[in-house]
């Protein structure tokens, strides 16, 4: 297949005709059209290279040699279902475990990252007897219906009547180990253990989503849950986008008692695609490239200077509220107003389309849209962290000048800051920081738009 | 990667400790290591060559040249999600929609079968404002949880409460084109341009589940639907298991009005993995082969002369209730006695085993478990149909001598056949052929052993 079959233009007319509609595009207005990518950097039809900052997916950078290797090789010789025995899927799976607590031992191979947040509340419903879950505001899990129903990310755009009202006995507390869609949200530490607690005690359990955040990203531990400390161990871990660096495969990971409920049921489980060779292979190969390249010691050392250089620019520009960093998962956050916390929901897409007109993907998102969010490939080095900045850096000025936004509109920001993180009545830190302003997507036409990768 | 890793004994031990018991496995007393595969013969780690009549996801027979070829290219030169324009993903959704009826234009690439289906209920609630589903008896249409709920092949084993009580008002009729899970029943020719007739009245939409019997499989048409005759368009189509010849791919199909109303929900689809580039080129690969080999025309040969040699042994044993064929696409329902209809069950099992030290790999299903699947490769020939056939003629002669069973025990077969389909008080026809014992799974220990694939 050759690099390009139709002009722009045409792909776009087809596209149009032929996909449905709420498959969103990045750019609307002028969409990018990629022929081919390489670690940090994906090229578009007329040969210009973009520094990706937005493809988590392409986790040890596109089309890795190592892992198209593995894909193609095991392509060759065998692709089959889970059926039959064979030496990927439990030599994966041994694999994976050795990189989480021992009572985690458990896995189920699926396809996506949606099919495991479902498939961990298949497990959760079994196991606890009851079918309500927790989950955290704007949080988003996946796409299938279920996911929707404890999604309001995507559910608050939904009508009062349909979106589920009841919260009762609770099954399950689900969340991101750090908040992605929600805004690059970090959770305090021991949260989680807190959490964990009560939910358990109500029966239920812990599912952490690593769906985004996994697999190293964050620089200090290899899974984001982690961060929590020692002592806190999931019941169900979910892991998706990075595993196969773009091969569409994921895993549940549970515990012994978890999974033995879960059989108890007399439901077999079987998915047709999860868990096949290839899969298997490209996911062991995606872990090989990982440990060979030290490639989560990179996302530490690069994520490390990239928070630096990003809280230089908070220093600088009135307009970055507040830099949410852990490793390759930055999130800047953009308003208009220090005091108000108003999100500059306007001006993140701005800075967006001007950082892709100098070739420098990035995305917006949180519930006001306003969060830019950077998870690049793990090989991303400081020169790209650079590049990134200094652009940046040039495009908030400009912004800043054109709004007549000067440094000194700021009060004392370090008070502020402290006002951020209320805790209700429960002892339930809200995560949102200065993404709550309270205002519902609803006010905003805008927000419908989201865009998230 | 070398073939094999670690010795058989090991391989099953680590599958205990870290795959989900759920997950089932064949043969489970004896289970098979594939380590390579290729047409329709799988190979296990002492080389054994074994005829593979299961696989119909290995559809353009196993690890297919140019379609590891046309994977493998695209991994090397770009993966990434759908929100970036690409040309494979408009090309192969041009290429679908060229084998379907004009009005189903618009295409929504997934990972799964399961995937598929339930984004094709969310399209049916979105477009109709209802959630009711009707589903046919013994249906399978996925692992997802909303897919569990409407797949009584699965949902029969929950206890009373669990299961969905509530029949209102109607957003959907779903129904494999042909029965496959359910035992291989085939619906009588404008059968569904009644049910949709009834169902669009209710406001409801008709899916057709395609993921099992469509792409040629069928022999006389490319999608199992289009047997229905040339009026007849699903308003939804799901698509899945060949579609990538074992890639983790799957799409849906639907018209303009109703991808147009889910737009308006003002919900984004994304799914990550959904229509890569790889799945697209893969895709593309696979509908190249079929036609390059003529492969939907050897499923009608090839399924003729096989449906002639099951006829024959029909005649010939009183253990063969019925013969169910279209293309590659074959059951044989094995009955203890023609009279009273039982389920041959243990006999059924007992074929698969027997089949199997002989190198042949067959799998059995039905509500009973008592029809033997056939759904090959797409490249499978008259000679591996002899040798099939002549194998299973020989056990079926051997278990009806240890039983006792001669054919004159067997009185009025034809009189018997036209009690088959009964037709209840809305019109609408029982399918399920013989596999209606009235006997539900949880009276039978076995089936909830049943082993799909
Ligand atoms: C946190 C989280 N969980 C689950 C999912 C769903 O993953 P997938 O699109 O692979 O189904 C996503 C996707 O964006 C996600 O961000
Ligand atoms: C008719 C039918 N629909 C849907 C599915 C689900 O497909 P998947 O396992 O790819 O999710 C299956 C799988 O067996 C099936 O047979």
């Amino acid at each position: 297949m050759s690099a390009e079959t139709f002009v722009k233009g045409k792909t776009i007319e087809l596209r149009k005709k032929h996909i449905g509609p709420s498959c969103k595009i990045f750019f609307s207005h002028d969409p990018i059209k990629i022929v081919k990518a390489k670690g940090q950097y994906m090229y578009d039809e007329k040969g210009r290279r973009y520094l990706d900052c937005i493809n988590n997916v392409a986790h040890v950078g596109h089309c890795h040699p190592d892992v198209v290797k593995a894909g193609a090789q095991q392509m060759e010789l065998l692709n089959t279902n889970s059926r039959f025995l064979h030496d990927n899927l439990v030599l994966y799976a041994q694999r994976l475990q050795a990189t989480l607590p021992d009572k985690l031992s458990v896995c189920y191979f699926v396809n996506s990252g949606s099919e495991a947040n479902d498939l961990a509340l298949r497990l959760a419903w079994q196991y606890s007897g009851h079918k309500d879950v927790i989950t955290l505001e704007n949080a988003y899990h996946g796409h299938v219906s279920s996911l929707i129903a404890i999604s309001p990310y995507k559910f608050i755009q939904l009508s009062d009547t349909e979106q589920i009202q009841s919260v009762h006995v609770i099954a399950a507390f689900i969340a991101e180990s750090l908040q992605s869609c929600g805004g690059q949200v970090i959770p305090p530490p021991g949260y989680f253990q807190q959490v964990a607690q009560h939910v358990r005690q109500a029966g239920g359990v812990f599912i952490a989503d690593e769906v985004q955040v996994g697999f190293g990203r964050v620089g200090t531990h290899f899974w984001a849950f982690q961060l929590q400390g020692e002592d806190f161990v999931p019941d169900i871990v979910t892991m998706g986008k990075p595993i196969g660096n773009g091969h569409p495969m994921s895993c549940v990971v549970t515990t012994k008692e978890v999974a033995e409920s879960f059989m108890a049921s007399g439901i077999e489980y079987f998915n047709t695609f999860g868990g096949n060779p290839v899969s298997c292979a490209i996911g062991m190969a995606v872990l090989d490239v990982l440990e060979k390249e030290d490639l989560q010691g990179n996302a530490l050392r690069v994520g490390r200077y990239l928070t630096g250089l990003l809280e230089e620019q908070k220093e600088k520009h009135p307009l970055v509220g507040d830099i949410r960093c852990q490793g390759l998962f930055a999130g800047v956050e953009l308003v208009k107003d220090r005091l108000k916390l108003t999100p500059a929901t306007a001006e993140a897409q701005e800075v967006i389309y001007r950082l892709k007109e100098q070739c420098i993907l990035l995305s917006a998102d949180g519930p006001h849209r306003n969060v830019l969010k950077l998870k690049p490939p793990m090989c991303f080095t400081k020169e790209d962290a650079d590049l990134l900045v200094g652009k940046l850096d040039h495009i908030l000025t400009e912004l800043e000048e054109a709004l007549g936004l000067k440094f000194h509109n700021a009060l004392s920001v370090e008070n502020e800051s402290s006002k951020r993180k209320p805790t209700d009545e429960n002892g339930r830190q809200h995560l949102g920081g200065l993404a709550h302003g309270g205002g519902s997507s609803q006010e905003d036409p805008q927000i419908a738009k989201r865009i998230r990768s």
